[in-house]
Order: structure tokens, then C-alpha cells, then sequence
């Protein structure tokens, strides 16, 4: 894509679903990014080259993460002033603990803003809010989109209270 | 303040001192806030209003949080389209652990960018880097700070190397 | 139905059928019931209806919950003064420890009175419990419910002890 | 007290303190109450008289609870069809973890409805939502106090707007 | 089984699997025991008239436990004072965090000697150890045992150190 | 001590207090006992050496426990056919948990029967239990002791009933 | 192997297809090891004899690992004075949990240097690192390693990039 | 000092007294080292140099650690081919869990070899053996410590069983 305003980084081509998410959400609001894969610790020159010059690629936001010991969103965070997205992906262990915490405890004067574990389509929606600040088309296709999530609820919920659990669960 | 930019909102007086670390880093940067209690249980017509009307205040961004069963942040968030970042304030049990998860564990749709347990300073920061997104004083104004955090380690570092332990410890 | 006296919001269909475990024990107990899908983020408005209408429309107590940073209880409980049962139900990381926190660790005032991860059944039991302080008839079906409980563990002991775990295990 | 409406019965004189919370949310909604320590291990035979007389002392809610494995609110469900509300009381080691898990992760068939750790206060306050279900005036003082909860905030909320934090600190 | 000198009661049958791992060590050594079904909440009186009758009928030692908020130990414990050996089992969610916690820590006073999570056959080996203090030939079988487990390390450790991990993942 | 029939074992002279729980129990119920320092890392010949000489000296049962990675109660169970009370005590990090999952979490064939985080009288008491299995004064003195215990709760219950807690707590 | 430098012990042979992943890279790498089954407490002799000649039969650096209360890498540490490399494998309860804190939180004296739970292949590179301390050729090969490791991350960074994360999915 | 064989790298100068172990140990040893302050956030270039160019400035191991989201010890592992020993520092949250997951959990590639949280002294222990494989009186000087701290054990244990617990703990 030209001129993208989202950089996504992912520790591992294994984590490549979840971080689809979040690409097709700004796909869904029409953002550009761009997306690739990095290692804070096999390619830490990638991960840092990455980083230091996405702002004068015209990045905007970075979305990054990785399961474990998950240190990309960090050390993506130390080499740049822009908002850097934590997406935790959870691994073979500890349910996603141990991606969570490593993302999400940062130092002072580092933050990572930190999405729940395994949710790339949140850590889109994040990113389309924080460029949502300065474009308003951007900002009206996000009400559209609250309006249709609360319509969505809206219609099922209706449909349950008339139909009734056991209908409802034959449909699904 | 007038035309804040940053809202702040907190889910009770308790959690202040957690909260006025981000409200000093705005100062520090001359980011506009305004700053208040609210708590999705207690008070939820108010957390709702503040929510609701802050895209209109001209706020741009808003910080909020609280500790246990801590939902400001995600009510906040289903109230407005503007980014919510999200301060897991440590309560009496837990260590933290209960604030953090409720904080950060949004459903998809919804969005709370979440930084570390009782993390006020990384919140105004977060704060800081995306208001910088369309604010060049602002990004420049980061650069320097950044730059401030890496001497002050540089400085550290030197004279810890130099003097050894024993007096670095002696010193402090 | 007709006059319920219970209403179950759940924070989104696919926690259908853990709250179908509730709705089944109202319907063996004989207690009229609602059921609807609400959500604390995606649809605020329609769950504060919800919660703020029950004691009008002769709702005497409220089921809700959801997964994650599982916020519906807690908002239930905000917009009204009804007893709100939490039910907390796993979600695909943690193993349900998030959900439990997030309904349970109430701030003072606001209190979730919570069943166990996954408990519709509880939750349903729960409810009929509260109704039956005021219904004789409630209260005598849960004598009778409580003693078939008794009985069926009584049986099943008296099984195994007899025939031994080796042909207790082939039945099964 | 005359005619107790709710029994509340703790797992060691050590806990007091805890269950004095819910003791005073029932004085100030002129509930009456009656009061002792059970221990489910140390003295069983007295947690199941406790429990099993209840319903014919003409007490209408318990709330029972203990720290560590805490099994009194399970034992005291056992034997009463009564709702129980349970309090888990943190214990000396695992930050109240444990006393949460033993009384909310209840089996199928008995109920425990729990409430956050060390929260007297909730705990109190929801058999005080589980009376009002059969009394007019219980409800109406609910709303009062719910309302009077709210200003409270309300009037924080804006002597923070209106003093900012630096002030709001030092009055504390 | 005559003159059962182990009783093993479990908190609902779908335990049962674990429990019997528990049975078939007593059978290897010679132990008699029995074994039925319990419950703290939904049989209490079962459960302790099985306890409290436990000396007089000649037990000598008791294995206990269930899943989630796993009280059958404790309050088996209660009624004897008989050694009681717990025996967590894993349930459906928190990955038998909860059952353990509700089983090994209990308050001073009313000891529940808690062996691993779903370790029915430590369980057992632990009631033969306790017997064998007064049973010289249970104590030699005990060393026989314990000699064998060594042995079969030995070789199982000399075959992998011979054959090397890719023949021997092959032959397994 | 002449004639010891309890050894305890600690991994530093550290955990003492703990452990000098489990000895007055012992010394309250008249069972003689010896106490040492072992560490399974720091001085594993001669935890080994108590370990397997105990049976000789004519010790029936053992209680041994550390903190942390606290392998001292499995290192013990490994060199004696005796039965092993692991007493788990909580170390600077971590609340305990490690240590009592390190001790608890045996493997299949070597188990270690434990008791809470820093239960040292339950460790003695469960170390009597044992012995009373094959010492009727031992029994009896058990027998007292439980009456006791409930005497004692029920003192304090009838206290609390009728003084209330305003009073009980001003006593204290 | 003749002359092996690494030797390598688990606790099981159930854990055989972790450790078989440190073999492999000390075989990529050509570093001569040994390898067997050891058990910290269903062999512990054999453990101790294993370990505590390690040294004079040349090995250099140890390899040590089990699942759940995993003392085996501890044990291993308490006979030698040779660099330990601890191996946490999950087991079947608690996500590795246990595994993890049981091997790494080592008292004062006697560290065991811990990997990842079921990082077999990082356990092989940090005795592979250890080696190369003393061996330029093993040195040379690391860096090869290492660049390669950062290759690869290059090419799948760069294929992600060009063709989109739709494409890769289906190409993997 | 000169020559240094041992790099201490630490995240803050606040984790400096847990650093100080290390350091105090290697001395004791007489082995050189050097330390100073880095930060894998806010210093990201000092602490990549620092790694990058260890081995050059003939360093064999490294030393490194922080607090919360820990990164600092996988960024220096990802910057060089020398062991990296982890060592976590415990910090105001979460009783130094993240600290352990965020330093321990690292990807397939790059380990780091992590003691206990806070464990200084196993640190610089681990150094040293690791150290001690190619220096003869360094490995000698281990076996004497080793001896030593069991002869301490020895001595502290020999005078526990010959006084007893109570003059134990008044010489304490």
C-alpha cells in the first residue's frame, strides 16, 4: 500500500492471524499500513531500523506484539515518540500471561498501549482512533461503525428474548 | 484549563496520587486537561455524560481507570469513539492483578489501550505521543524528552561504572 | 413469558449456552423469566434500559455476565437497585480468572453477588433461592430439590461402594 | 436484635473486622441481625445448627465467610435452601486468592453467591437488595442510598474539576 | 473388602478416575479399603456420618477431594481425627489452581494432608506409608517398591543413554 | 529428646519460627521429636543422610519444608519409605505460591503429604494424627483437643452473639 | 557420543521429545553430549552418582529438567559445581507453572540457570553459548547462527511485507 | 577494574542493591568485572553498545535484569553470542511475576539463562561456575565454597538438635 499510516510488526510469522485482525479492520475504515515481521531478539537490527524510521515513512501508529517473553511492542516503543500499540499474543504456555504481562508492564517514560491478549482486531480499532483525532471521515466511519456494533447486539438480543434459548441455539 | 485536550477521569478521589502522575506530564508538555471522579458504578449517569460529550468538549484523547473490578475504562470507552487509555490503579488484594485484567481484557469493538499498573506516568505520556501525531512542537517537544531519558541513564550508567557500587550506594 | 420475575442479560450470544443452564432451572422451578443479549461496551444504552426498567417491569432479580474484562454485571448493578447475579464465563484465555475478577472485585457499594466461572446452573439456583424468601412454594420445591440432590449422591455411593470402581467405570 | 433478618456467621473471631462492615451497611438500613463465628473444620456441629435453624429463627439471608480455604460459606449453603452470600476474608498468604476461589468456584446444585474479597460492605448491602425485593421501604432507602452514593461522587468529581489535583491532595 | 483399613470418599463420581488410581495401589499392596461417593454440599450428612463413623468402623485413614471450591476434604477433616488425605481434582476451568488451593489450606487446627493435583496415586501411596509405620511387611513392600521405581529409572535411563533419543521417541 | 518419633527437617535456620509451630504441637501432645537445619542444595549429603536413616532411629514420621523452589520435602520422600509432611513456607517473592507448589506437585511414586503456606501446627497435628493411628492415648488426646477447639469457637460465637461486635472489637 | 561435553538428564522419559530438541542443537552445532533418564526422586541416587561425577568425566555444563514440583535441575545443582541449565516442562496441571518456579527460584548458594518452560532448543544454545566461552570454532558458529536466525526473520519480514498477510496465510 | 570477564548490566539504578549480590560475589571470587546502568526502553542504543561490543572488550558472560515488563536481559542476549544470565528484579506489582515471565519466557533462538527473582547472589554464583569451566583454580574455589556452605548447614543444624528451638531463637 502507498503512503501507510499503520506500521505492524509481529515477532513471528506465527502470530501472522492474529495480526490479520487488526489489518483487515483498517482495511474495513480504509487505512493504510503496512505489515511485516520483526524480532526484538533474532532481528533486532530489523526491529530497530523499523521502528526509528517509521515516523519519516509517514507512519502514524505502530502496532506490535509477539507471545512469551514478548518484548517487541518495548523495544519497538524505545526507538520511536510514536504511540506504539501492544498486541500480547498468547503461546504454547501460560495462557497468555506471560505475553500479556511482558507487553503491558512497561517503564516509566516507555509506555506500550496495550490491547487484550490475542485481539488484533482491537488493536486495529485503536489505531483508527488515534488517527480518527485529526481526519473526521475517519472519525464519522467510527460512529457508523459503534452504531452498527450496538445495532448488531440490538437485533440479537431481541431475537432471543422472542425466541427463546432453545430456538436460538438450533440457529446457530 | 481552558480547551483541554486530555480528559482524565478516575473511579474515585483514592486513586489521585495514580492519576496526577499523568496530569503532571501533560503540564510538563503544556497539554490541556481537565480532571475528574467518576466511577461507572457508583456514579454511572456522570461517567457516561463525561464519556458521551468529551468529543465535543474538544477533548481529544481520554485517560481513565480505577482499581478491583475496575470497568471505568471500558465504560468510558463504549460511550465515545475517542481513545481511551486505560490506568489499572493497584487495589487492597491482588497486587494489581484484578484491575489489570478488567482493564485490559476489552471485547472485540471495543478498545481500552492499557498501560502498566498504577503506570499515571505512562498514561499522560501515551497521552502526549498521540496528540504529537498531528502536533510538531509536540513530537519535537518527545524527541527531547526521549532523548533527556537516555542521558540521564547515560549518566547513571558512566558514573555507576566508574565509581563502582559501593559508593553509588552511599550516595543515594 | 408472562411476568417475569428474573432477567438474564448476557454480554453476547456466544455465552448462550452457559446461560441456558440458568433459564433451564428457572423453567424446573416454575419461575417466569426474560433473556436477552445486552453488552456493557458494544450497547450501553440497551443495557442500562435494561437494567433501569427491570424493577418496573416487576423483575425482582437480574442475571448477568459475559467473558474477559467481563463489565456487564457490574453496569447492570449500577442502573439499578435489584440484586444482580454474576456469572462470569471463560473466555479463550486465562482459563476464566479474568471474567471472575472482573465481576466480583465490586468496588464499596455497587455489590455482584457472583457464582462460579461458567455456573449458569448456580446462577439459575441462585435466583430461585432469593425468590423463594417471599414463596412458600419456591422454598418447598428447593427442599424437595435439595433432598433428590442427596439422594441421587446417596445412590450413586452406595453404587460405587457396592460394585466397586472397576465396574462403576464400564457402566459410565 | 429482635427478629433477625439476616444471620451472619464469620470463620474466626479474626475475621471481625471484615464482617463489622456488613453488620453496619444493616444497622443503617435498620435491618435486624444477628451475629457469631462458625468455623466449618474447628466446630462443624455449630456451623450446621447455625445454618440449618435459620430458615425457622426466621432469618431470610446469611452471609457467611472465612480466610484461606475457606469453606464456611460452602458448609453453610450446604445446609439451608437460604441464599448465602459469601465473603472470602484474605488470609496471610496468596493475597486473598485462595479465599476467593474457595468460595465462589461452588459445585452445580449449591450456590454460593460471593462478593469481592474483605468486602463487608457489599456483602451487607446485598442482603439488604435481597430483602428489598419484599419491602417497599428496604427499596426506597436503596434508591436513596444509591442516589446519595452518586453525589457524592458528583461532588468530588467537581471539586476536582474545580481545585485541580495539587489542592485536592493537600486537603486530603 | 472386609476390615477396610483406607476409606476413600469423592466429591461426585466423575472424579472417579482419579480416585481409582488411588484403589489400584491399595490393591497392589494389599491394603483394604472403600470407596464411595460424598459430597460437602449436596450430601452433607452423608459425608460426615461416613466421617465420623470412619475410627469406629476401623479406618485408619481417610482420601479425600473434589474439584473447584473442593471442601470434601476439610470437611471430612472435621468430623475425625483421623489423617485425612487430600486429593485436589483438576475441573474445568483455572486448571485445578482452585481445587488445590480449597484443599491445602486449611486454617490451624484441622491439618487436610494434600497430595498434587489429580495425584490419585500419591494418594494411595500415601495412606500405605502412614499404615506401614505400624505393618512391618507393608514397610518392606513399600522398599521393594521404591526399589523397583529406581529400577525401572535405571534401565528406562541406560536404554536412552545407549540408543540415543531418535530410537528410542521410535520405539515409544 | 530419647527416643524421637518425629524428625523436622527445614531448609535454613530461617524458617524456624514455621517450624517451631509443628514442635510445640508436638511437645503439647507429648510425642518427642528431633528438629534440624538440612538443605536439599546446600548440603544434600546430609539431608540425605537424615532422611535415610530415620527409620532406623526409630522415626515413624517426618515433616520437613522450605521456601521458594522448595525441594527439601521432595529430597527427603526420595530416601525413605516414610511418610513426609511437606510444610511449604513463604518466601519473599511470589506469596508463598512457589513454595507450595514445589512441595505439593510431586510426581507419581514419591509423594509429599502437605499442609498450608507456614502451617506449622497443622504439619504437628497431622504428624499426631498419624501416630494415633497405633497409640489410643494419643487418640484421645486428639479427641480433646478437637473439643476444645469448638469449646472454643463456641465461647466466642456466644460472645459475639450477644455482646455484638462493637463491643467484641473493643475487647480485643 | 565419545568424550561428551554436555550432559543431559530428565527427570522422565515422557519428557523426552523437550529434551530431544536440546540434542538436536548440540548436534547442529557438533558438541559431543551424553544423555539419560534421572529422577530427583524416584531415582535419586542415580541423580546424585549422575551429577556428581559429571566433572571428572569431562562434561563441562549440565542440562536438567522435569515437569511439575521439578526438583530434578536443583538436585543436579546441589552435586556439582558445573554450570546447571534448567528445563522446566510442562505438565499435566497448572500450564507449567509449577514447572517453571520449582527450577528457577533456587535458594542463595546453589543457582540452576533456568530456560523457558519446554524451551528445549534454547536450553542446547545456552550450553552451546557456554562452551563457545572457550572455543573460537563453537564462537564462529554462534554468530553464523545468529545471522542466519536474523535472515530468516529478514526473508519472512520481506515476503510478508510484498505480498500481504491473505497471500502468506494460504501459502503456509 | 581491569580486564573485566564479567558484564553487570542492570535496568535502573534502583535495582542496584540486587546487583550488588552479584557484584559482591564476584569479588569474593576474584573474578573482574564491570557494571553500569542500560535500559532496553529508554537508553535502547547504551545497552545495544553495551552487548554489541562485550565480547570484544573480552567479556565471557553477561549479567542482566530490570523490573516489570523485563526486558533489558533479552535485548542484550538479542545483541551478542555470549551467555546472557537473567536476573528479575521484583517490582511494585504482581510480587515480581512479570519480572520472572518477561525474562525467562524467550523465544526459540536467543535464551537467557534467568535465576530466581531477586537472586543477585546466583547471579554472580552462575558466572562463576560458568566461568570456572576453563579456569582450574576458579572450578576449586567453587568446590570449597560448595563445602563450606554445607559445613554451615552442618554447624547451624548440629546446634539446633542440640539446643532446641527456644534457645535457637533467642541467640537469633
Amino acid at each position: 500500500m502507498k503512503n501507510p499510516k499503520v506500521g505492524i510488526i509481529m515477532g513471528s510469522d506465527s502470530d501472522l492471524e492474529v495480526f490479520a485482525e487488526a489489518a483487515k479492520i483498517l482495511e474495513e475504515f480504509g487505512v493504510a499500513y503496512d505489515m511485516t515481521v520483526g524480532s526484538a531478539h533474532r532481528a533486532p537490527a530489523r526491529a530497530q531500523k523499523y521502528s526509528s524510521q517509521a515516523r519519516d515513512r509517514g507512519i502514524k501508529v505502530l502496532i506490535a506484539g509477539a507471545g512469551g517473553a514478548a518484548h517487541l511492542a518495548g523495544v519497538i516503543a524505545a526507538h520511536t515518540t510514536l504511540p506504539v500499540i501492544g498486541l500480547p499474543v498468547k503461546a504454547k504456555s501460560l495462557d497468555g500471561l506471560d505475553s500479556l504481562l511482558s507487553t503491558v508492564q512497561m517503564p516509566p517514560g516507555i509506555p506500550v498501549i496495550t490491547v487484550g491478549i490475542n485481539s488484533g482486531k482491537n488493536a486495529g480499532l485503536a489505531a483508527v482512533q488515534i488517527l480518527a483525532i485529526g481526519d473526521k471521515i475517519l472519525a464519522d466511519k467510527l460512529i457508523d461503525y459503534k452504531n452498527k456494533m450496538a445495532d448488531e447486539v440490538e437485533i440479537k438480543g431481541n431475537k432471543l428474548s422472542e425466541i427463546g434459548y432453545k430456538k436460538y441455539l438450533q440457529d446457530k
